[in-house]
């Protein structure tokens, strides 16, 4: 497969992993990458020394390219992106902030930059600043999320008429049927996360994958629709949430129950009940946890296999 | 173009234009059936004695298949379908309640059922109810709407998956490459509503139709999630049933507000801030009013292409 995406990261297939908190260490981008897509360190979670050596380690088990993921407004960032220049890291995806704050300063150090959006005022954003592709994510991706509440279906051809950058499709896509799907709408690749958390390379707690594995449709919801949207699997803690939502307790008393630790108990350390469990819609897809390879190789194969029923339908 | 769906309702293109309150009369349903789709009638805003009118009307207009939506909440439900069966009409889709009330009467009288459904438990009563076909509708739909909130690109493959009834894709969709990527989901046609809202033959009020035009991303917002989720145009009707929301007012509160007679208000007679405007997250992918013929043409013109594209692409 040859598009100015697979072109612009030099990979084979154009699935990008997303680097997402507490899930995608090196073990699962050095997979991803190993197998022709583009493994994507999640810097959420780490601090610029963990970062650090997951990048070392990166580097030691591919040859092939990755990237490092970095919400903006995390509070060590200035040291992270030191750390990621240092490394010679030659991809980054910026997230939860203004792409006008690192971009330049990044490209100039080679670096191809790619920020993460959900509505076309931030894409044309993206555009003024530089960036070198967008990531549209919609209302089904799991983790923190937009407040227009655009689905992928309405948000890509929406940001394909808005600016003429590489575009990469997130929420929803788990399947070969989906990245079908995704370049019909005008993306050019995509980027996956809840099936990579399912992945044995992933460094999500077992009982969280066997958890996805388990959830049907319904069984995420976004919550804190007023603060911080996020999308979460039903639990308990989801239910406190919910609870002090409904009875319209203000901000503070949620960030009081959100603390600082719930994401690394849930998805980590694999309480399932009183951890923040992020998850996407396209959980309800997801049957069985795979080597993340293979994953890859499944999605191509389901996508080559999908084309050729649509060429061929009497459509 | 061929398919099972096209057989069943023995129509040129796998194109449904959604039965729509206060939009959707005989003018704009015999347009689309003329144009080689199949229109339907939106009975949720008509009396009986009304929709007798419009289906006579309707018959008079074209020689080809027509249907009518008929909500199951309808307090006149019984009459409209006695309507119906009386005038000889051969297709219904039926909405918000449980397809096992209706569809073995409607069957005895010759009549291709349709269910509309938001999630797999509601998909699998119509396989037991024996519908015919089931309209999946995702979030980003207009209109009432599902609880789960699951986005038409994670519906699609869920519903696909778990009954294999011809499947009709809903919500986000309003152009032929949404057709294509719906197809590629695994949907075999699809329902289209707010792009047939503002066309020419539809009977909303042309301020309202041009508020279509008007609206861009973020601006439609899914209200009352607690209550009967409704996906609406922002506006002063809008606002005051957030700040409600927000303000945890009670259920009764709330109904006491929406009243009877906004979507009436709102939709056909005109009035754009005071009155509920029912449209999907599309809207924002619409530019113009058209005929409503040229609509269905543009669509399978821009599907026709997008296919190509995605045929002779080097994915």
């Amino acid at each position: 497969m040859n598009s100015r995406l697979t072109s612009l990261f030099a990979i084979d297939f154009p699935i990008i992993q997303a680097g997402m908190i507490w899930c995608s260490g090196w073990r699962l981008a050095s997979a991803v990458s190993n197998a022709g897509g583009l493994g994507l360190l999640g810097a959420g979670s780490m601090s610029p020394e963990v970062l650090e050596i997951q990048i070392r380690k990166c580097k030691a088990a591919t040859d092939k390219p990755f990237g490092v993921n970095v919400p903006l407004l995390y509070p060590r960032v200035e040291e992270q992106f030191e750390t990621i220049i240092r490394e010679g890291v030659k991809i980054v995806f910026t997230s939860a902030g203004n792409p006008a704050l690192w971009t330049s300063r990044l490209k100039e150090h080679g670096i191809t930059v790619v920020h993460v959006i959900a509505n076309v005022k931030s894409a044309l954003k993206c555009e003024q600043s530089g960036v070198d592709a967008i990531v549209a994510e919609g209302f089904e991706a799991g983790g923190h999320n937009g407040k227009e509440e655009t689905t992928t279906f309405t948000l890509l051809p929406l940001i394909r008429l808005a600016v003429k950058l590489p575009l990469i499709a997130a929420g929803g896509i788990a399947t070969g049927r989906g990245l079908l799907a995704a370049l019909a709408l005008g993306a050019e690749g995509v980027q996956i996360g809840s099936r990579f958390v399912a992945s044995d390379e992933s460094s999500a707690h077992p009982l969280f994958k066997q958890k996805i594995v388990e959830t049907g449709d319904g069984g995420t919801f976004l919550a804190l629709k007023k603060l911080v949207p996020v999308r979460l699997i039903k639990n308990a803690f989801f239910d406190q949430l919910q609870q002090l939502e409904n009875s319209c307790a203000t901000p503070e008393e949620m960030s009081g129950l959100l603390g600082k630790g719930r994401a690394r108990l849930g998805m980590f350390e694999g309480n399932m009940e009183e951890g923040e469990l992020e998850i996407g819609q396209a959980a309800s897809l997801i049957n069985r946890i795979k080597p993340a390879g293979e994953i890859v190789r499944e999605i191509m194969d389901e996508f080559n296999l999908a084309r050729k029923e649509l060429r061929d339908s009497e459509y």
